[in-house]
């Protein structure tokens, strides 16, 4: 009979959301008058912005076209995304990118899991504590780790704590290590990484020669122009890092499903015989090999996210949900708890009340408030005692949980 | 220096559609009066159906208002696709497929590409030869190969001859294998599984505990309604077989991206020790942790292919594809081509001119006549002296390249 992949039975029991998704059913069927509120899944509520839909629109009615129907398109993506990705994320803060640099995707959870296959089997990751969970268990499933050792870590892969000392975030390791994923602003705990904070990974991963995975999905709610919105601001980047952005949270499109990597061509791996071979080849390998580029209609979308109306549009959603943020937290800490984030970006990262476990803490907010939030330890040992909140919601709900909150806490 | 992925340097320098890119741009750029005719690449050139559109207009307006915006989706695929999935492609030809076991995606390449990810690295693998290359080089990146041997072959894989002598439809091996990918109706030559080839790939995969990867991509070609559209229709399937199909030939979504996997629940594998596991579980796992669902807009319009307008002209499409294939295929009879394929699959696949090389009859033809097509070749050792032409295209092209063909060959 033939053999399964025996890594993925080394995963823990069941990714974090769908674990969650059965606790809130069950709770609901027993409670069926309940009023949930979902802060769990940090999942975009507003709708899309009127530049997004008028694109999306006329895309689809060209699709009905003869004369300007789209079959396969580029793998990478178009050059009218290409172009206004590289014009407005980059050019824009004085860095440039090439169009071949910028790999186009259906989004950056996808990136992030596939990623490590342009690795070598045997490379040392490191990760922070807590992580979002993508990026440990793709390496999990791949066999580059040993097992689940029960406390939320897995052998064989680099943990870098992520804690109240160091601000949240983490410092580069002693250890030598090939690969490691960092993500600014951070999801879960909603740390963001100062230009000195960053300089000091670019420095490290130079003089290491490793390489940092940069996941700035979350770049857009970063409120401080001063803080770095890309790797590549900081002197040195581009021989060390490659960098993930997303639309889905920096214009609302997580149903959309829209996101791009860019790999510098001066980023360098080696073989086993220390040939020197860019991981821009490699990524492009795959990305034509293994994916057919980006829905269409999608891809002009995301295109006019950039226009000066779906510029102005998105923002203005961004700076809704980072409103929301400013209220849970400000509205947290008068009711007594310890918070974090929620200042660059859309995640509250909270201590749990009288020091609960996260998974408890989630059911008896769950029970007193109806309110749902991420249990801490879901993200990695290093969350054990904290939980998230998502400032992802309509205002009234956002006020709505608060009250709660303060209710049954004060 | 980090180590790469040396698995990736095993691949033949270019895949194969990018190399026919170059040729074709390089031969466009010194001749910019030829006008190319493009019949390489399998890709549609019908605009979508109205019914689609209708369908896809309107989610793009609900993703613009408040109320009926959607987010994260299942990563499995919305239920209203799964169930008409279920119902048209199945229930209606007598196979019951739950709905736990159908997961939508962004494509069927993509699929193609990830599913050995579920096998143990040591499974062994086989392919028909000529094979759509992505089986094989998604095997070669993960590193279940050895090197390319020059002649289209990969070491450690089992070719299975598809030629003239057994009607293009590989007989099961003699020796043992965990895996094996078959096509019909196939990419590239054209052939189809008849019920009697398949009920002996069935009752070869469950007598032997092999896993058959079952391509459907092209079964709305299907012309006979008596030929199996589903490997399901052929009893015992179940327990060996897992199946893919697109919606990007069967209702023109090559530049919208939807296509799905079927993987029931009887489908075994087996650990290390002997504990049997579904395949099912495993696959859902990795669907859930590396991918975040295909897009909600897609997803309506790939559902709206199922309705009572959108069967009629889809139909319709696949309609006028085929007549597009049996002009072609006659056209080419009478030039004094010896063809194959053409009849229950888009692809017209011919012997080469006086016996020429798959790539001299590519250079011959493009020169000759301006007409771009797929040297067989390009499909692995066993296509030398092939060559594959598309019957995507509109009428007016192909007309017109059968006669430059004629003129040319005559």
């Amino acid at each position: 009979m033939a053999r399964i992949n025996e890594h993925y039975r080394k995963l823990a029991a069941g990714y974090l959301f769908p674990e969650i998704g059965r606790r809130v059913k069950a709770f609901s069927e027993a409670n069926p008058d309940a009023r949930i509120i979902r802060m769990g899944i940090g999942d975009v509520t507003e709708p899309l912005a009127p530049a997004v839909i008028e694109a999306m629109t006329q895309a689809v009615a060209e699709m009905g076209n003869r004369s300007t129907f789209k079959g396969y398109g580029p793998e990478q993506g178009y050059s009218f995304l290409i172009d206004a990705i590289r014009e407005s994320d980059y050019a824009a803060r004085g860095v440039q990118i090439a169009a071949d640099e910028v790999f186009v995707s259906d989004g950056s959870k996808c990136d992030s899991a596939n990623i490590q296959e342009i690795f070598d089997m045997g490379a040392r990751i490191a990760v922070s504590d807590p992580v979002y969970p993508v990026y440990v268990d793709s390496n999990v499933m791949a066999g580059r780790t040993g097992v689940n050792e029960g406390n939320g870590r897995y052998g064989g892969l680099v943990y870098l704590p992520a804690n109240e000392a160091n601000g949240f975030i983490p410092s580069p390791p002693s250890e030598r290590v090939d690969l490691v994923y960092l993500c600014s602003p951070n999801n879960p705990t909603g740390a963001v990484a100062t230009r000195e904070d960053l300089t000091r990974w670019v420095d490290w991963a130079n003089k290491n020669e490793a390489v940092i995975v940069f996941d700035a999905a979350y770049e857009a709610f970063i409120r401080d122009p001063n803080l770095p919105r890309s790797i590549y601001e900081i002197p040195g980047a581009k021989t060390c890092a490659l960098e993930m952005r997303s639309f889905s949270k920096r214009a609302g499109f997580t149903g959309v499903r829209c996101a791009f990597t860019v790999v510098p061509k001066e980023l360098m791996g080696t073989t086993s015989t220390g040939e020197k071979v860019p991981f821009n080849t490699l990524w492009a390998r795959r990305h034509t090999t293994k994916f057919n580029g980006a829905s269409y209609i999608v891809q002009k979308g995301a295109a006019a996210a950039y226009n000066a109306q779906g510029l102005a549009q998105t923002q203005a959603q961004v700076d809704f949900y980072m409103e929301n943020a400013a209220i849970l937290r400000e509205g947290l800490k008068k009711t007594g708890f310890t918070v974090f984030g929620g200042v660059h970006a859309p995640y509250i990262w909270i201590k749990t009340h009288n020091g609960a476990t996260s998974w408890d803490f989630f059911n008896t907010l769950l029970e007193k408030t109806n309110v749902v939030g991420t249990p801490g330890s879901g993200f990695g040992a290093g969350g054990e005692g904290y939980f998230r909140l998502s400032a992802f919601n309509s205002r009234e709900n956002v006020l709505e949980a608060l009250a709660r909150i303060q209710k049954a806490f004060a």
